[in-house]
């Protein structure tokens, strides 16, 4: 059977996740009578030392809900050039907000506050001004890096200093917080919203957190209902997510095994590696003289899924479905993808 | 302790739901892999005789990729002004896909082929012209109206004719059907997409469906994205889904639960409640002396929920988790409040 | 030559406004430095007693900046169903503000506080709330009625009680004003922005004046901008508007002519002319059985034009490049054409 | 008196300019039936060589038109960083086309085919995909550069390639033609529409031309309506437009001066001044320890009027209201003021 590294959003509910949604207690979420979505939403914002949390369908949600509370139409984004916010939520920024990206090109994910000071833009005449700061973290195009809480800090600093608000998308907070051993309120103190997956690594089936102070989470209840998240008996899938919260120190083991996959990819003859912060792995397949597409197709022959995440880029993500077993193997299959490429 | 009727939205899921919940097979569903969701979309287009149908975590979010799909910026939408679309949606048609409603004021919720005639407003100049109607069964703000199937195909015939598809909100889709016994095919046969909930009366704790041809389900799919509704291992609450649609008969039970409501209250001196057609019971308290918000208070003090929809207008929904015996109880609670009242 | 009366729109510029445009100083208005456009600024402020005052190039644009600036995205606006902002403007309160018209059906153009109090909406989880009031005076669909102040001056304050702003369509403000002898700075006392045309019955070949106090029109100039209709050496242009503020007075000769002409078409068999309020005359053609397509061609075979602005409706306007003659002559061409028809 | 060099959009109309404005023959625009608009538009398409044209009051509402008309929602725009489209507009592309930039950073303002093979995206689940590319020329905000045409054609054949339409904003098109000695129809050969500006080095007061085939025009000329830009007897600002267009050679004067003012400002210490390619000139004072803001107050003071555009960068226009001898006076203001800096 395939082993699926393609995302850690692959991974499937365990029986205790099951049990919980089976045994949840529920309630209609629009009226906030959902005895289990709120026991989630607290435990959410307690375990990143927000006043407030809101469940939401999807991280994409989440992000989204938070530029448009954060942001008036027409004003601009500052966010690395490569966040998943503008490069993979189908211009949701323009389509939903209406407000305008400012890329910067980063070292590592994270605007330095240089790259803020450069970035940012006074109101005018011309401009209606920078309106938002956003990071990633763990930064997913870069390679899952963990970005520091001090780089967090600094970017959000200089934000601040021109009263432009900072919104995390922590897809992946807590494989950065786990990578970096940092507790979660340390990463996101400096910032006015952050967003966390449950489904993703932590492995629940559906569903993220918007966190942030009571006013924000306020206005974006609205805007959750707004934009067609505003579920009902939703306890029943807030219950995994419970569970998950569960999770968050086992994504030590898939850290561990993304920097084995790493090794073991790095040593096979045409392939580079670098070693990751937790747990995507990124192939580059240049040397090979091979592209991304058909270095996954063959690949995929052999049994292994990755992504293709540009021209000789392959990424492939561990998570709770893979064991160090299924790594070595997984080495093994692209070593023999490999040696095909090569024929 | 207290029955709740303000809504068919607080049904609870049965035991059924929970353990399909509990052994939904999963997979992600971003990338069409998750089987329960798969099942269910392809048993809901069954269910309705569409093509193919979309998973959706609510009504709200279906009914505004219908909108987004079917339209072009600055169209007109002609739609009853009663619409919940119009009313209830957070002015999702503006927000979401800059169109423009043109309201009709109807007598039982649906336009008549005239109304559409005379609404329908040709592309110019100095206007988009028309790009969509909206119809609703049953017809929520005005007390769950079951409309026949002719009406829907002559107001939808009416708009064809001038080029216009039909989007049909069938939130309680089923209780029209049940309560005119048509099949929902007929039902639906005329309209471009419908979209139904599996929670409200089927009693599925969360998501609804977006049911139209091929075409129309996979630009839906990427509105669907868009708003923020991708969700991954879907199919555990796509399972409960499942089980919902199975509870199509049994509305008629929610149906006999009303009349027998409506008549109880009527019966009691100060309060007009007219025969349901379906679920909702609308009760007037003008005659009382009395506006809604005051009733809907002194009601729960003596344990019955409901909601204020007018200034004199009171609703209330039977659903599954309320029996006959419930019912009686609701009556005789209600003619406490009224002697209260009257004090 | 034809008897153009489509609209008053097709007036000509004066010598006196060439003149005054060629002689024009002018600078770059984005800068705030063109002196001619701030002198006309200054002026209609003054003629209307608001604090400020904007040039903008069309009616529309400044119709829609009023919208814009007064709400917030998903608000619904209250107006008359056949008020031109809803009707002629390219859906242009969807597509530029996001906004949600609710349409009152109003018996001589302008709502009265009983209907501001029916549609106001407050703001709730389902609903962003009413965020402002347009009236239009003098109505143009509805014949170029002319509102009188107290009309205007209830429903503005039935919309202040529930701190919802009121802005005035006044494209044919001082049509009104003249026709019932008020003073502008009466006519729009109550209403928080006005809009007037310079063009239209004043004649000036380009432009209209968007006028509130200071803060709003500030807010405006923002919009202007960003809708490009900054414009640079507009003195050009606006001295022909600052002489059309003098052209104000003998607007009541295009309602005696409309008057003549109204008399004198309802005289002649088989069409209907209601004695006008200003200079917009109403002809049905029901009672002949023709169509109004089909009436306006055969009146431009003889030598008329008008518009056709409903099924058997068709609207004739009186400006300055007609005069007494101009109408016997329209009268008797009319009469030919109806016999024609009668053939 | 002070020499303005912040703009060229602050030159005066000509005494020719408002005799052709006095004169102007006029009709309604909106009907299409403004005789010399339409000679306008024809003269302007025949300058460039497309199929027709639209007379447009702004040149930001030309470039915001054609946007709007190329692209679908959520669609991406390829454009250099430092373009007026993206940085001047108020966030345009974002409000009223709902579309996301994807900034490149380019030597010389235009991106290589290069740039535009690696910036675009192809349409998938997660992207609407590229669905524009525009380009700039002469390009303001890197010193009013002449991008030669083979860069222009070079860039589009890549966009078109992978049927990406191209927009130039040609705002200062005629002063690149002129520099590079290029004819119009050259320069805009294989772009899909291009805006130019009448006013800026052309004199007219007001207005800009957007020009494209005929398909384009029409789709144009429904979006002028919306933003506002359906004015009436726009003849009147229109024939000054007509009168500019016999302006296009003398823009070799501008040239001249420009490169007199450069080597001029060059030759004094502690200022850089690069040779410019056409009329505007870009000063830096980073040597001389002196930001922009502070050198434009200074040299304001002396009788020179200039814009801060960067930190340290400040840009003089040459334009048709001064000749050489305002040039030589212009050094020599601005010797002084650096001499005063540096006390």
């Amino acid at each position: 059977m395939a082993i699926d590294l393609r995302s850690d959003t692959v991974t499937r509910p365990s029986e205790a996740m099951r049990t919980a949604a089976a045994d949840a207690d529920v309630g209609d979420d629009v009226y906030g009578e959902d005895p289990t979505v709120n026991d989630l939403e607290a435990a959410a914002a307690d375990r990143v030392g927000t006043e407030d949390a809101l469940y939401v369908p999807t991280g994409t949600m989440g992000n989204q809900i938070a530029a448009r509370v954060h942001t008036e139409r027409g004003q601009e984004v500052i966010l690395d050039r490569e966040s998943h916010i503008y490069r993979w939520e189908l211009g949701g920024l323009a389509q939903l907000s209406e407000v305008q990206p400012r890329t910067v090109d980063t070292a590592d994910g994270v605007p330095t506050p240089e790259d803020v000071a450069a970035a940012y833009v006074e109101e005018s005449l011309h401009r209606p001004g920078t309106g938002l700061l956003t990071l990633e973290n763990t930064h997913n195009a870069r390679g899952g890096v963990a970005v520091p809480p001090e780089s967090i800090s600094a970017a959000a600093a200089a934000a601040h200093d021109r009263d432009v608000p900072v919104h995390l998308d922590g897809a992946r907070l807590f494989n950065a917080c786990v990578a970096l051993d940092v507790a979660p309120e340390r990463m996101v103190r400096d910032v006015d919203s952050v967003l966390f997956c449950l489904s993703k690594g932590l492995g629940a089936p559906v569903g993220s957190i918007l966190a942030g102070d009571a006013e924000f989470v306020a206005a974006a209840r609205r805007v959750r209902k707004l934009f067609g998240g505003g579920m009902r008996q939703a306890g029943l899938i807030a219950a995994p997510g419970l569970v998950a919260l569960e999770n968050v120190e086992r994504l030590s083991t898939d850290h561990d095994n993304a920097a084995r996959l790493a090794a073991g990819l790095d040593a096979i003859d045409g392939l580079r590696a670098p070693e990751p912060d937790t747990n995507i792995v990124q192939v580059h397949t240049d040397a090979l003289g091979v592209d991304a597409e058909e270095f996954v197709a063959t690949c995929e022959d052999h049994g292994v899924r990755g992504g293709a995440h540009g021209p000789t880029l392959t990424r492939f993500c561990t998570h709770l479905d893979v064991d160090r077993a299924d790594i070595e193997t997984a080495v093994e299959r692209v070593a023999a993808a490999v040696e095909e490429l090569r024929d």
